[in-house]
């Protein structure tokens, strides 16, 4: 494979199939399948959700919400609420069914005070990961925030939602499904105190590694994996994905050959992969695999073959000596994201490799 | 001052002055000035520099040379010559003085078969960075690479071109100066070599914090340094800058506080800000410090209140409690970038506080 200038190339057949798969898993567990749209940011592969039966999303922001209101009409947007996008949220509500995060009395009130029209609300519960959320056992809260939604009519209370994201901080993939049934177990607690009250209130969890590796829910209803459609070298690291799941890769021009430092530097650098890291305790530092070429796409990583370091444009790959010594200037090799979400979002668009479209993101 | 998503600002004011800076070393040392465009990638700044007497610029890819070419005619492409992009030089060649980068016989002899008029050429020199370049010291190589030029006369040699990037890993300002002198002295020995069979020849250097710290350049021609156009944390880390130079912020609401870990959540992510990080020994890993709100603009950073961590849209900010304690969601904060370069291509556009111009990137 060759292309001039770094390319990010996704393979539909291995997006397909984790599609499928995760689909597979929220229609034998009866969850509602409400996939994360951040990872991808595409409307075409929205269709081929879709086509697996998807019928509700998941987005990041207001903007992402924006972009796929288009062709979607139940969005939950998983972040905060932030109030300043009122006038967005005042646009996009009479258009869908939109959920909104809230975790605290002075962004209900905000709402209350100014929303046009109705739209939903989950409550952001922290079940450990610590960056947003009322703590799980906070009920005081809770009910003073269920007490507030109750005096505005707007304001329709849908249910709990947590993103377990500090699976990503797991030593083993045993950890990680210690975390999700941790979260799990705390979530249904919840369920439990206020479904009397609220007998249609949902609970949604969510992180990918979690949804991987689990084999039941306990207590859950809806799940939303987002970066499960293309994974990444994280996921992988985890134990969340084999590589021959990874769907997207960077195609990046060899511009340097260094066979005495066993280097080669790639057109490729933190302006394409990112600077997302994994620590590997033998490697050291890794901002990328190189994947071996196959035809048009790309097999298995080559084992000791990585992107040590990255500056704006330049990724320096270290790899076997036989392996450097073939490499030419010209030639391209294909390096696994570590973080496949940000890589889509630098580079704005990707290459299918089976019909050669061409992937626009937000 | 208020934006409703994450805004990325510029403050002309410092950035004029940054320009002023540097224009004005370059020229008390008798040095060419070509500042390297890759940090702020804009034609309108760009102007800024033309207005200082700037003539020749640096840039980073074909794709951003092809980018600044509508306005100037003299551009080097300062990164190892990707030779799969022989259709885009050949396209710049004729429409302006092009010099492009070498570092192998491959690449050298490709260019002699495939160039369809002149172009210019330095020889990248590596002077203890590592990245790319013929090391400093091995004249056989630099021989052949000369022989075989002499072979095209499409090929025009202007010189020894060297980046010496290990300066951004130095552990003070004088360490810096150490490497800068060691750089100069390298190259200063290759002009001697090389000076009576190419008397035209030039030395080129150009790092931001050796350019920023050197107060002489021996030896040295030309000097391309770019991110002094903005600085950032990574530079006044080093010593390279005062906090009062970094020209960009960006702005971003506050969408949770979190009072009991003295910890507030912005929308503000590694799609943003970039995960670029700075490791420093009392507070941690750091990926933005939170300045003084001062009218539309920023002042000084704040002590202790900084972005510990970074998920695709939110940033986690902890601070001193009772500057926490003052935060309202809805707030807006200016976070003064790790690595401005980065987050201004992630932000892909910045908007001006005196002007309320919006500068558009590549």
């Amino acid at each position: 494979m060759t292309h001039p200038r770094p390319t990010l190339l996704l393979d539909e057949g291995r997006c397909h199939a984790n599609i499928a798969m995760m689909a597979d898993k929220a229609a034998a567990h009866g969850l509602i399948f409400r996939p994360h749209f951040k990872t991808h940011q595409s409307l075409a592969v929205g269709h081929w959700f879709k086509e697996a039966g998807v019928r509700c999303i998941t987005v990041s922001s207001q903007t992402m919400a924006e972009h796929f209101a288009s062709e979607w009409d139940d969005i939950t947007v998983a972040f905060p609420v932030n109030i300043l996008e009122i006038d967005t949220i005042n646009r996009l509500a009479p258009r869908l069914a939109l959920n909104l995060l809230v975790e605290s009395a002075e962004s209900l009130r905000f709402l209350a005070g100014r929303l046009h029209s109705s739209v939903g609300f989950f409550i952001k519960i922290d079940v450990g990961y610590h960056r947003t959320g009322v703590d799980a056992g906070d009920t005081a809260t809770i009910d003073a925030l269920l007490d507030l939604a109750r005096q505005c009519t707007q304001l329709h209370f849908r249910g709990f939602l947590t993103h377990a994201g500090h699976t990503y901080g797991a030593a083993s993939p045993g950890e990680v499904l210690a975390i999700h049934r941790q979260a799990c177990l705390l979530m249904a607690a919840l369920k439990e105190r206020y479904q009397e009250a609220w007998p249609q209130l949902l609970v949604s969890v969510g992180d990918t590694p979690g949804c991987s590796l689990a084999s039941d829910f306990p207590g859950c209803d809806e799940i939303r994996p987002g970066n499960f459609v293309f994974y990444d070298l994280t996921q992988q690291h985890l134990g969340a994905c084999e590589s021959r799941r990874i769907a997207v890769a960077l195609s990046c021009p060899v511009v340097a050959v260094h066979p005495r430092r066993n280097e080669a530097v790639l057109y490729g650098g933190a302006i394409h992969l990112s600077k997302e890291a994994l620590h590997d305790p033998q490697l050291g530092t890794i901002y990328g695999r190189v994947a071996r070429s196959m035809g048009l796409g790309w097999g298995e990583p080559i084992p000791g073959m990585f992107v040590r370091s990255l500056s704006q444009e330049h990724g320096v790959v270290v790899g076997p000596e036989h392996e450097i010594a073939d490499l030419r200037v010209g030639d391209c090799l294909p390096v696994l994201p570590v973080h496949s979400c940000l890589t889509v979002q630098l580079m704005r668009c990707y290459t299918g490799l089976a019909s050669g479209e061409t992937f626009a993101t937000l």
